[in-house]
């Protein structure tokens, strides 16, 4: 069976925690847990400062938003593109919030890179390797998410792809597997946590939101992926989930997310892991 | 769809969790939370006994132990039997444990209630309606767990089956289910979690063991688990796993149990629940 | 991992295919592809009567019909039992065909046995290891379907099961496996059946209602298991599936399970394997 | 949900079959029955002419081969690239079979346009909305191979993707799901070809090598598939499967390919269905 080597703790002594610097004073990994927060799509810039603000002051320390939506029709809204890119750079400027947000393209990496702190792949894009090693040669850091049927092995080999290229700021996150039960969305593979932790370095983050598909589960997920040493989550907030143009059944309000935040610090604090936070010199 | 109306929460006003009272002093279900552990099979007197010390010490509430076995392979070591009662009885007299353990057929459960406080439903009998429904007529509790491949649904339309036959004392236990993945012997759903303690008022526990089938991800998975919202946990724990007949990759060592107990007390206090202890004069 | 012995085809020379009398001149397995179709319940006299005739002038040879229904919610229906048990003595009496039913507790063999000349253990029961092991020490013949999630390995083992008990006339079949697409039912894994014919001597029948869910693509479904080597089919065939008590979606009219017939028999020709046909003499 | 539009079968009156032309005489879809077989990978230029011979002989009407392969671990072999493309336009030159290969990338789509007359996306690419898109805007048939998790709904929407950027010429290609089985390397999804062809107008190949992933298992598969009503097959083939790069598990040897054909053949028949040929004239 094929090996991830780069991807690998094994070494002699084991590789220690890798951490990820995505801008000044924020990093993914480590002993801080990260939470990156925002909307499933960029809808408006309103909508994206509100939200940012709001995440921001909740404690996210990135702000998640989608300008290139891989929709599974084509009929569906597909993003505000360059639009939405630039909607972005504005609600970094004036919050401090480093940004994370889809590339479907290897054409599209340099234009989403000028706003762009992470570029994330997303699930349907795990095993697209020409992405992959377009990424791997850029110089972002990268949100690597783990494909709807992919095994843990599979999901290393994508992230051994992009370290190929030479980019080692690969960020791990476990989004959820497709099972037969049709009461969540996908079902979430909490197990891939301290398998992951085992076999890898690199961070690794939850995505509860898509997880489960489900407003209400996102928080009790949040707190089992803390337990279990997820090293941050991947969160949906909305303004107004009703009104979401994409995947508002999953998406939490602000004050829903400002107490997801209040609800897992208490779970960090056993493991004596702080929440990280933006420092305040970085916003106005 | 068929609907379930005794499990169901659903009520004016809802439901409040049930708790299940499985000896003098000993509930399962509530604020507490509850450990059940014990070998996957009672391989003899003194193992048994060296194990329900060693669980009763680290705060385990009931002493597991099958008896009569379901092995996928007619060849695989079955189970003692009802020299295996015998020992359960013997081990429940000392330590003051009370005991769960399976029952696979409607003919056994005259002789196993003799000396079970729980009978135990595997999940390859989940959908075993006529046992379904006969430990529904006997006066035990019943621990259902999910089957390997069953929905939440179906889930809780087994457990419908026991109470419409009268008896209400039923504790559902999440157990894992079958997926691609082979990094793992099932997959734990964990959303499982919260949607049951929303949709059922019935208590529901977590089993790490049989979700994952290695030691080491037992722990994680107890922490995410009670993080989550589980009322309670089946573990394996065994002397010298090694030599274990059954499910020696998946059972902890005392001392691990031990040490699991220690790391999942800060995370149920962190939601006020208190573990579950057996009164001290219960034991000799 | 655990072998199955009695039912390898693996010896030296290799085992040659079982074939398995249900009745007087009635056999399963060898040349003949033998179809078995019925109700999914029997629901009253007249419409098994009618359902047994029409099936047996297309050219199936055997009846099939529920007495026990082993159904996912206790408030569903649940069969006739003992009344139909007589009402599938009468229909055997008057056309000749013998009688396939489901026998879901190791108490019910007995009674059961009067009438039945297959016992059918369903897919929930495949892991039901007592009942296995009942069926096992019966002198019928038992048609084991495959749980919903069970591996071949496991399948052949729950055959092992019975065979070791002294009961050597197994008839396997694959009905579906549990997957995420949601347009069927389930999924036919028609692999299984080549796989199966290496494997095991034992015959191979395949379920395409309970696979599909769906009575439009039972006949593509019944073509493709017979070319890919089956030893036949079981179908079921209502005469007014509008008004079926149980799985009427899933259900063929008796002139489509003519049809049906005739669409199949050209497939077999293609094999040189003629479709099996009760004796005239049989039948009133 | 949403719904597909351009694939629908569903108009007044319903759309008839598509049928995409690939060369001069070679047609995809209608009541031929169209075989297309080559390596997994084109290894080298004798093996590619070998094969691409063996196969014509046999009946194939197209030849595959992977110039740029997408393979799980970086570490493996990842095709030939361009002097592959070579390699098949050398082939088709001397046997007259159109080419069917695979792109993985939209900045390679006129490189491989120049010796590709069927560009094929991969099921890891199904959901790789850009280079859907981007293939959507060529003048090449679109070979599209099911998503290893992707329901039929997805698929369907992911033709529609294609086909709203003008490009009408997709050929659908069911080649298994990803299940619980290890038995084989994927489940072959049987019922995906009559519910395809219900559903849509496009033609549906199955591809049994990748579904199955041993090649004892190709030939019952390809006349079950043709059975149920595939409008033709891709398979793998190789001259020596045990030396070949990638996927040597599940590859034919030209004779045991002929084989098939001949198994097939019969199978066609019995739908009216001749087995489409190259013109003669095509070929030096």
């Amino acid at each position: 069976m094929p090996a991830y080597t780069l991807a690998s703790r094994d070494a002699s002594p084991p590789r220690p925690d890798t951490t990820v610097q995505i801008a000044d004073g924020v990093v993914i990994g480590g002993r801080a847990i990260s939470v990156i927060a925002g909307p499933c799509s960029v809808e408006g810039r309103d909508m994206l400062l509100q939200t940012a603000r709001g995440v921001r002051t909740a404690g996210a320390v990135a702000l998640r938003g989608g300008a290139f939506k891989p929709r599974t029709s084509p009929y569906a809204f597909q993003g505000l593109g360059e639009a939405a890119l630039d909607m972005l750079a504005h609600a970094r400027e004036v919050t401090g919030l480093p940004v994370v947000t889809e590339v479907l393209d290897p054409r599209q990496i340099d234009l989403v890179s000028r706003v762009a702190d992470v570029l994330q792949i997303g699930a349907r894009n795990m095993q697209n390797y020409s992405l992959l090693a377009a990424v791997g040669e850029s110089n972002k850091a990268v949100l690597l998410k783990r494909g709807m049927s992919a095994t843990l092995q599979e999901f290393l080999l994508a992230a051994e792809y992009v370290m190929t290229r030479g980019n080692h700021a690969v960020i791990l996150c476990e989004r959820g597997i497709r099972t037969f039960e049709t009461a969540t969305r996908n079902t979430l593979d909490i197990a891939a946590i301290p398998i992951l932790k085992r076999e890898t370095h690199l961070p690794v983050l939850v995505d509860p939101s898509h997880a489960t598909g489900k407003a209400h589960l996102v928080t009790p997920l949040a707190c089992a992926a803390i337990a279990a040493g997820a090293d941050g989550l991947m969160v949906e907030v909305h303004p107004n989930p009703e009104r979401a143009l994409s995947d508002g059944e999953q998406s939490l309000t602000i004050p829903q997310f400002d107490e997801m935040m209040r609800r897992i610090r208490p779970f960090a604090g056993v493991l004596d892991r702080p929440l990280g936070a933006v420092a305040l010199q970085r916003a106005s």
